[in-house]
């Protein structure tokens, strides 16, 4: 199974080519917020590099949130059109889980952090893979308190982490070095690929694939007031 | 400091920008040996999405061997010529110590395994980022013997991981998932920027960058006989 995937959801921005578990083509740039004029220059060079076409691929996936509520909705947007041109499934994937996935064979807490400004953070916690508690929005002071409980050792991952380990820096916090700290589009394609396989989750059709925030976008909050 | 890197010591290739321990933009292909005519195109792809040149690179690293003879003579030439022009300083990174490095804030021994056929392998072991034996050759089944003898967690990594795990795959040995099991050009970044910043270990002039093989190519090794 030929899987393309892209993320989107915080500053930096990757696509990647997975077939069978092996990561054929993987672009990253962490360049600042410009998903809307980058991103489908990553999708060009990880196809052409791999000679792939998008009539290729068996199935897309995308980080769908939470995250960067412009960010997200860039990913899923091309991800649909990518989708659409051949009628090829989708399946969303948890920004947090993309983020934790490298770590899930290591003896630690994997914290995933994501920064949601106004002293918010998402958040979610996995061990061993595992998911610890739904992804959620919660201020750094609460997630600061919850983690002095917890005593084992604990790695903090996403562009939210260094912000709670400045906090909370302990003994047995580890700031996630920076090469495994930030989303790639090849972990969502991996969880895309695991849980089609191992569970009784489906893709969906392109146009169903949708951003899952987990708070209402701020123009839909200032509205709302 | 600017750092260009690139990895082309086995079967997958990558280069990557590395910025005072950011990584600003990589790209990484798996698709089979053809370094001589994807490489070139990765680093364009990585410089052109970042929007930096040439002229800009404070440091070229490149992972030097062991590995691929061929693959590791393109990476070296093609960063030599990269240097040239501007008199850059360069810094060759073992592809071992690069395979291991995002594995170095874990409890677990770091494996590096690559294959260099006829039942050998390139080997080195990390615990923690800290080398416990120098690069080597060395057969499949003495390093799984060795292997057996610690008493703690073991990961495997590098394109050779698979053939040990599958002649002593234990309780306590680990494949590492795709994602983090091959060495990446970033890696060789992240650690050319940490021996020059905190050791006495220098840059040399592009064109004393050399490969560093633990085996005669085996075109010597014939001629030899």
């Amino acid at each position: 199974m030929l899987i393309f995937a892209l993320d989107s959801s915080a500053t930096a921005a990757s696509s990647a080519l997975v077939e069978d578990g092996k990561i054929l083509s993987e672009n990253y740039l962490n360049i600042g917020l410009k998903h809307s004029e980058t991103l489908g220059i990553l999708v060009d060079n990880t196809l052409k590099t791999a000679g792939k076409k998008v009539e290729d691929i068996d199935l897309f996936a995308v980080t769908h949130g939470p995250g960067s509520f412009t960010g997200i909705r860039i990913g899923v947007s091309l991800i649909k059109g990518l989708a659409a041109a051949n009628d090829t499934p989708c399946f969303g994937v948890s920004a947090l889980e993309a983020i934790a996935y490298p770590l899930k064979d290591f003896d630690t807490l994997a914290v995933s952090v994501m920064d949601a400004r106004c002293k918010q953070v998402y958040n979610a916690i996995f061990e061993n893979g595992n998911r610890l508690c739904d992804d959620r929005a919660i201020s750094t002071d609460e997630l600061a308190e919850e983690l002095k409980q917890y005593n084992k050792k604990i790695t903090l991952i996403g562009d939210g982490a260094e912000i709670v380990y400045n906090e909370i820096g302990s003994e047995n916090i580890v700031l996630a070095n920076p090469q495994i700290r930030f989303q790639r589009a090849s972990s969502a394609a991996l969880l895309a690929e695991y849980y089609i396989k191992n569970t009784a989750m489906t893709p969906k059709a392109a146009m169903y694939i949708n951003p899952v925030y987990l708070r209402k976008p701020q123009a839909e909050r200032m509205r709302g007031e």
